[in-house]
């Protein structure tokens, strides 16, 4: 039985990724937390603060693939514009919702430290679930197919632990990886080729060299839905490589 | 006199971004050295080694922003897919160009070793120009407005050389960030919230909060292409800060 393949797309939000001030890791963190439970990035756009740039991206994003999972912009600050973005882009009312003001209400005791500027982290789309935020209490939310996320790495991850058993997967798409030491793209380019052709769409191959100190090679990655056909596909990247004279090394189950 | 803003996208292609398998450095490098030219990246977009997927998103790109920079797809194997995807973006042709195949030729000098695979790197689109690898010599090139460069940071960072002066920029949109430990984002959002109100648009203001094992607190960022409306935000971040009670400390010209 074939299953489905279900595709997702990730949507950075923040001025500072545009600018280079920040390195954004959260994209390599949700696309690693996805594969294994069967659903693929198909596509990223990183966009900047401003709510009219936010809502076309979200809502070109959510028509096209099965989820959409979003970072940034969901503080207490007024470059925090994701929440009302969204709700615009859902074309939903937005407002402080009581059970996201009663989480941190609990967090800051003393009624008069939960401020305008926290309660904004408690405005929250009409129809939206709440996603819990085990790291600093403020929550992200599920409107529709769009999970809204926190862009701080270690509240981001947090957030995907109540993201998990909302999501359906598919078909789990592994992947096998091996490393050539001393061989060049250009020579077993044609093998690969050929190796993608007779695969017949079972099975993507893509190879990325590497430089180091120590010389260069290439790494060969074969991914596919097919547990058997991905079998067959790494032993033949490993008859590739030594066919052209060098030592193949199997370096785990990378993505 | 105030000098128009140009705007960039930046086109990141590779199965490998999205997979989570690679971490993707270069737009940062990309953002960093174009904000002195005077060019802001205003959008950024992950598509996967399918010719579809990177025409439709070169063509969206190249109409909207002055400049497109795209990384990644142009070695020698199969699964680089840029060098005819940006032909097709464009309705050009494309071969084996004599200059292109100049420069591979004179790296491999035996002209048994420019194989098939290597040639593929010299398939440019008809009408481009080349740019320079100093790193592992095969071309990268720019078509109208879009640069396309290869996705190994190292190489990718020797292009560059040969992109500044191709390059016109605009307003040069400078930084000042302020640190403040102890003071959280929320203590801080109302008085930012004026400084932007106050600004009318000339500097955008931006709040990033932090958490090491010393403690928590938030970066302050201005950023303005006007130099006497950026010298005041820095001014008047501090005195927020201290307002607050926090001991402000000015963090260098991060972008």
């Amino acid at each position: 039985m074939t299953q489905r393949q279900v595709k997702a797309a990730v949507l950075l939000i923040g001025d500072e990724l545009l600018s280079g001030r920040t390195q954004d890791v959260n994209l390599q963190t949700i696309a690693k937390f996805l594969a294994p439970l069967g659903v693929q990035v198909a596509e990223v756009r990183v966009v900047p603060d401003v709510p009219d740039e936010i809502v076309a991206a979200v809502n070109a994003l959510r028509a096209r693939y099965d989820y959409v999972f979003s970072t940034g912009g969901i503080g207490p600050t007024h470059d925090d514009k994701t929440a009302d973005a969204m709700a615009a882009a859902f074309g939903v009312g937005i407002d402080v919702r009581e059970d996201a003001r009663a989480i941190l209400q609990a967090l800051y005791k003393d009624t008069s430290s939960l401020n305008e500027a926290r309660l904004r982290m408690a405005r929250i789309p009409d129809g939206a679930s709440l996603i819990a935020n085990p790291v600093s209490k403020a929550p992200g939310f599920q409107i529709g197919n769009v999970f809204v996320m926190a862009g701080v790495p270690s509240i981001m991850r947090g957030m995907l632990e109540d993201i998990g058993h909302r999501i359906e997967g598919g078909a789990v798409v592994r992947s096998r990886t091996v490393r050539a030491k001393g061989i060049g793209e250009s020579q077993i380019a044609q093998g690969l080729q050929q190796l993608e052709d007779d695969a017949g769409g079972a099975v993507a191959f893509g190879s990325y060299p590497w430089f180091t100190p120590e010389g260069f090679g290439v790494h060969l990655v074969a991914r596919s839905a097919d547990a058997a056909a991905l079998e067959k596909a790494a032993s033949d990247l490993m008859n590739l490589i030594r066919d052209k004279g060098g030592q193949p090394e199997e370096v785990g189950e990378a993505t």
